[in-house]
C-alpha cells in the first residue's frame, strides 16, 4: 500500500502524466489517504486502551500516522495546488521507519557514539570553511562566476569534500588544484573516521543487543539451568535468537547441518518414521549432526509461530571443550533419540525425535 | 557568536550583500571580533593566574585565540581591501577545535596510526604518479588540452584516485580508460585501507579512555571498594561515565529501564512517597528494574550537577555471573529498599529509595 | 575460456569489429558455447551420479550451467537479431562465482546482518524521498528540465546520496544547496553504516569460517591429541589452513621464518644432507626457527598435494605460554631433529628432519 | 632528492617551461640520476658483502634500483625524444616504498584476505559485466554516441561502481536510470564489503606485528624475567615499541602523565637534582606519575638512540589487577626512588632516579 501510494503520487508530479491519468491517479492517492487513515484509527484505539492517548501521540508512531494523515488536507486547505499538496505524502515514507527492524538499534549508536561523531563534523567544518576561504582567494581572479563569493565556494567544498564532486565548478589554477587535493584526501580520512566510529559503535551495540535479547530465552530452556552463571552468560552471548512462523521447515534432511537449535518458545514437528515427533518448548534438536556426521536425519517443520535460539558448530565445540558436562548431558541424550529411533525402525512405537 | 560571525563574513563575500548592507556586516564582524577579543583576554587572564603566560601562548587555546583576534587587523593594516581581509575572520572556525570535545582522541588515534597511515599515503603517492605518466603518455596526443602536461595528468589522477570525479577531464582512448578503471579500484583499496587502520586505531583508543575516565570514579565509590582488584578492573571497562547537570530527569517512571546507575559526584531525589529521598555520592539506584521486573517504580531526578556511572543490563548480568557475592550485596540492598518501600505505604516514616 | 568468451561477446557489440571481424567473433563465440556445454555435461553427469538430477538443476551450479548454454540459443530462436542474442553470454560472467571460493561466505554475512542492512536500506529510502521532494520545489521554478518532475529528482537524489555526482543536475538554489549539503553528508552516515555492520558481520563470520575448517583437521593430527578440549579449541582459533599443490617450495633455507607447519593431510619433503626426509599427515616442521634462530635451515616442498596448518610465532608464543607441556613436547621433538642433524653431519645415517 | 627529481620530471613535461627552463631542468635530472646511482651502488655493495649479489637483485630494493636507474638511460637510447624518455623517471617514485616502513605490513593483510578480497572482485565483475549489458540495450537507442558498444557501456559502469562519476556518459532513460541505482548502491556494498575485510585483516595483522616486535625486547628486560610465561604474553600485547633518537625529550616536568616506560636498549638521564641520573637498558621509569598523582617530577632525556616500551595506563592498572605481585615490585622500586629523592634533597648524595 505503501508502495503504491508512493508511486502514484510521484507519477502525479509529472506534467504527462498529470494530464493524461491525474484523475486515476488522484483517486489512487485518495484511496491510499484512507487506509493509512483507518489504520492509524485501529492503532490508536489499541494503544489508547493499553497505554493513553498522551502517550500514544507523544510516540514517534503517533507522530509518523498524525503527520501520515493531516499533512496533505492541510496542504489542500491552504490552497497549495493538488500536485504540490500530494507532494506531503511523500512523508508516508517515514512509515518505513515503524515497519523495519532494528530503528532504534542505529539510533543508538547514533547517541551513544554522539561525542566523537561531533569532534568529526567540527573537523568536517573546519576543513570545509578554511578550504572555501583560500579556494575563494584562489580561483576568483581566474573564474569571478564560478568562485565569485563565499558561499559558492563553500558549495564547491562541500561538493569536493564529501567525494561527491559534480564537475560544476571546478579549479583550474595551482594553488586551486592543491588546495582541491588536500581537501579531496581530508574528505577520505574524514570518511574513514566516520566508518570507522559507526563500527566501534555498531559492533558494541550488536553485541549488547543480541545479549539482552537472548537472556530471556535463555532462563525459560530447561537444558540450561543447571550450568552455573557464568556458563549461561558465556552461551548467551554465543546464541541467537531467530522468529519463525508457522509451518516452516527448519531442518531439511539430506542438507548438511552446521549448528542446533533450541525451542524458546512454540513447537516442532520431527518427521520420523512411523509417525511424526513433536517438540515443545524447553526442548532441543539438531544435535545430531554436530555430534556425528554432519548430515541432517529428519526433516524439521514448525506447527506454531516459534522462538528458537540457534547455536552455531563452531560455538558449540568451544562451549562443550569449556563445559564438559553440557556435551556429556547433550551427548546422552542424542544417544538415547539414536536407540529410540533404531528400535523404532525395528519395532513401530511411541515418538522419538531424531534430526 | 561563531555562527553570526561566520555568517556575517560570508555574506560579506557576496557584491550584493556588500553594496547593499554592508556598513550593517562590518559593524555585525567588529562586534564579533570585540566579543571574541575580551573573551580571550578573560581566559588569558585565568590562565596566566593558573599556569603562566608562557604555556598558555604555546597551548593550542592561545594560539587559536591571537589568531582570531589579530589576524583581521593586521590585514587591514597591511593595506588589503576590507573583505578580503575580513576573509581571515574564517579562522575563528578554529574556536570549533576549542569547543567541541573528544578533538584530543581523534588526535591520538592519527599520531598511534602515524606509521601505517604513511605507509597509505605513500601507496597513495605510487599510484598517482605512475598512473598520470601513463595517463600523460596515452592520452596527450588525443586530448592536447586536457592532457597536454603532467600536472594535468597528476590533477586528473587525484580526482580519480579520491572517486570525486568531476568529470572535467575524463580518458577517451581504450589504454587511458583501462588505466582508469585500475585507478579507481585502487582508490577504493587505498580507501579501504584507511578505513580499516583508523576503525582499528580508533577501538582501541576508545576503549582506553573509557577505562581511564571511569577509573578514578569507581575509586570514589565505596560499593566496589570490597571487589578485588581485578573485578575492578572488569567492572571499570564495563561502566560508561555520564555528566548531569542539575534537576534532570534520569529515570522515568513506567519507563523501560536497562541499566542501573552509580553515583561518583552529586546527588539525586528519588521522588518516593510520601516524601522523596535523597541519595549522595557513593550510592546507587535504578538496580530494581534490573533485578526484577524492567519498569522502573520511581522518577528519579538530579539536585545538583552530578556525574553518573552507568552500568547496562547486558554487563549488569555478565559481571554478576563472575562476581556472585556483587550481586548478592546488590540484590540485598534492593531487597531492603523494596522492604522499606512497602512499609512506607502503610506506614508513612523516613526515606526510601526504590526505582 | 570465460576471458576470451567474454572478450568475443564485447567485441562484437562495436559496430566496426563487427563489419571487418564479425564471422570470426561469431566462430569464437559459438566455440565458446561448445566449450561450455561440454563441460556442463560432463559436470551434469558427475552431480548426477553422485547426488540425483533434481538437486543439481536446482543447485546455484545447475541454473548457472543451464543459463550459460540456452540463453543465447534461445534468444536467436526467438528472432533476435545476433550481437544482441549474443549479449545474454554476459551471463557466462556468472561462472565467476563457480570459480571463486569464498562467495557463500560473503553471502552468509548479507544473510546474517540482513536485519541491520534492511534498517540502513530504510534510511536510504527515507532520506533519498524526502529530499528529493524538497528539491522539487525548490528548484523546479529555476530549472524546470532538470528538477520538472518527482522522478527527476530522485534521480538527482540517488546520485548525491551515493556520492557518485554526475553532475548532469545540479542544484542552483541556495535551498537546494543546503538540502544538497545535507543529503551528501548522509549518504556518509549511511555509507559508514553499511560499512560497519558488514565489517562487524564478516570479522564475525571469518572467525566462525576458520575455526570450523580447522577444527576436523586438528582432530587428525596426534600431536593435538594429548591436549585437553580447551586448548585444542585455542589452537584451532589460531591454526590457518594451506592447501598446497604438488612440488611447491614450503620452506626456503636460509629465510627468516615466522610460522610452524603441522601437516595434516600429504606429504613434504625436507632436504637434508645426507639424504632427503620424509614427512608424512600428523607430523609437524618448521619448528626449529621459533625455538632458535629465526632462520630456516633446510628446503621443504611438498610430494603431493598436501593441507598444512599454519601456527604463527605470535600464537606460537601465547600458545606455549598458556600451555608449557605442548612447548616442553615441541622444544624435545626439535632437540632430537638437530641432534640426529648433528650426527647425520658428522656420520651420514638414516632420515632427520631439521627444517 | 626524490621529491627535486621528480618536481622537475614534472615541470620537463609543460612545454612552456621546456622552452623557457628545459636546460635547467635536464641538468636537474641528469644530476638526480647519477645521485641515485651512486647511492644504489653503494648499496649494492653493502649487500653483495652481507648477501651475494643474486639475493640483492632478486629482492625488491635492487630491482627498484636497477629500473630507476636505467628506464631514462635505455629510453633515450631506443630513440625516444627527451621527455618523454624522462617520464621514465617517474618510476623513481616506487622508492617510496623502500622508504616508507610498513609496507611489508599491509602487504601481508592483501596476501592474507586475497581469497576474500577476489571474492569482492568476482561480484564487482559481475555486477560490472552484467549491468552494462543491459545498460547497453536500455540506452543504444537514445544515446548511441555514450552508449554504442558494450566496451563504451563498460567504462560508464565502472565509473559509476565506483562512485566516481565523472558524469560523461549519463542515463537518461527510466530503465537505465533504474539499473544506475542499483549499481551504486552495488557500489557503496561492495566498497563496504572491502573496507570491511582489510579492516578485519589489518586489525589482526596489526596486533600480531605489535606482539612479535615487543617480544624480544621484552625478553631482554630482567624486570619481567621473574613473571611466569602467561603474564609475560599478556605484557607483551599490552607494551608498544617507540624508537627514540639521541638527546630527545621524553618526559617533561609538570607535564600529565599518562604512561610508563621500559628501557629495551639505550640509556635516558633523569635530571633530578643534585646531578642527573643515568638509566641504562632493562631498568624503567615514569612509573611514579602512575602510583601517585599524575605529574611528571623530572624531565627525562636520552643520551643515545634508545628502544623504549611503553606501558599505558589503563594497562598498567589492568596488568597491575592481575598480577598483585607486579605491582609491589613496581611499588617498591618506587617508593625507594622516592626516599632517596627526599634523601637527596637534604644531603646531596649519589644518583637517584624519580620521574
Amino acid at each position: 500500500m505503501l508502495a503504491i501510494g508512493l508511486s502514484a503520487m510521484t507519477a502525479y508530479t509529472i506534467p504527462d502524466m498529470q494530464r493524461s491519468a491525474g484523475i486515476w491517479l488522484a483517486a489512487c492517492l485518495w484511496a491510499c489517504l484512507a487506509y493509512f487513515a483507518i489504520e492509524s484509527a485501529v492503532r490508536a484505539r489499541l494503544a489508547m486502551q493499553s497505554g493513553g492517548a498522551k502517550s500514544y501521540l507523544l510516540s514517534g508512531y503517533g507522530i509518523v500516522d498524525l503527520v501520515g494523515i493531516f499533512a496533505v488536507p492541510i496542504g489542500l486547505l491552504c490552497g497549495l495546488d493538488s500536485p504540490t499538496a500530494w507532494l506531503w505524502a511523500s512523508l508516508w515514507i517515514l512509515k518505513l521507519a515503524q515497519i523495519s527492524p532494528g530503528f532504534a538499534q542505529l539510533g543508538r549508536v547514533f547517541v551513544l557514539e554522539a561525542k566523537p561523531l561531533a569532534s568529526v563534523f567540527a573537523v568536517f567544518l573546519i576543513i570545509l570553511f578554511l578550504s572555501s576561504a583560500v579556494m575563494f582567494l584562489a580561483e576568483r581572479g581566474q573564474q569571478p562566476n564560478a568562485f565569485g563569493s563565499l558561499p559558492e565556494a563553500l558549495w564547491w567544498a562541500v561538493v569536493t569534500l564529501t567525494t561527491t564532486g559534480y564537475g560544476d565548478k571546478v579549479p583550474i589554477t595551482q594553488l586551486g588544484r592543491l588546495v582541491s587535493g588536500v581537501v579531496m584526501i581530508g574528505g577520505i580520512a574524514t570518511f574513514g573516521l566516520c566508518t570507522g566510529i559507526i563500527a566501534t559503535g555498531f559492533a558494541a551495540e550488536t553485541r549488547r543487543r543480541n545479549f539482552l535479547q537472548t537472556w530471556d530465552l535463555v532462563s525459560k530452556v530447561p537444558f540450561f539451568q543447571s550450568l552455573d552463571p557464568s556458563a549461561i552468560t558465556e552461551i548467551t552471548h554465543m546464541l541467537r535468537r531467530l522468529e519463525v512462523p508457522e509451518r516452516t521447515a527448519i531442518i531439511r534432511r539430506g542438507k548438511v547441518g552446521d549448528c542446533m537449535y533450541f525451542i524458546a518458545a512454540g513447537e516442532v514437528q520431527v518427521d520420523v518414521k512411523p509417525e511424526p515427533v513433536r517438540l515443545g518448548a524447553g526442548t532441543f534438536f539438531g544435535e545430531l549432526a554436530l555430534l556425528g556426521d554432519s548430515v541432517r536425519t529428519a526433516n524439521v517443520t514448525t506447527t506454531m509461530p516459534s522462538t528458537l535460539l540457534i547455536l552455531d558448530l563452531a560455538d558449540f565445540r568451544t562451549l562443550t571443550a569449556h563445559h564438559p558436562d553440557l556435551k556429556r548431558a547433550i551427548d546422552a541424550e542424542g544417544q538415547r533419540r539414536m536407540n529410540e529411533n533404531k528400535q523404532l525402525r525395528e519395532v513401530p512405537r511411541s515418538g522419538a525425535v531424531p534430526s
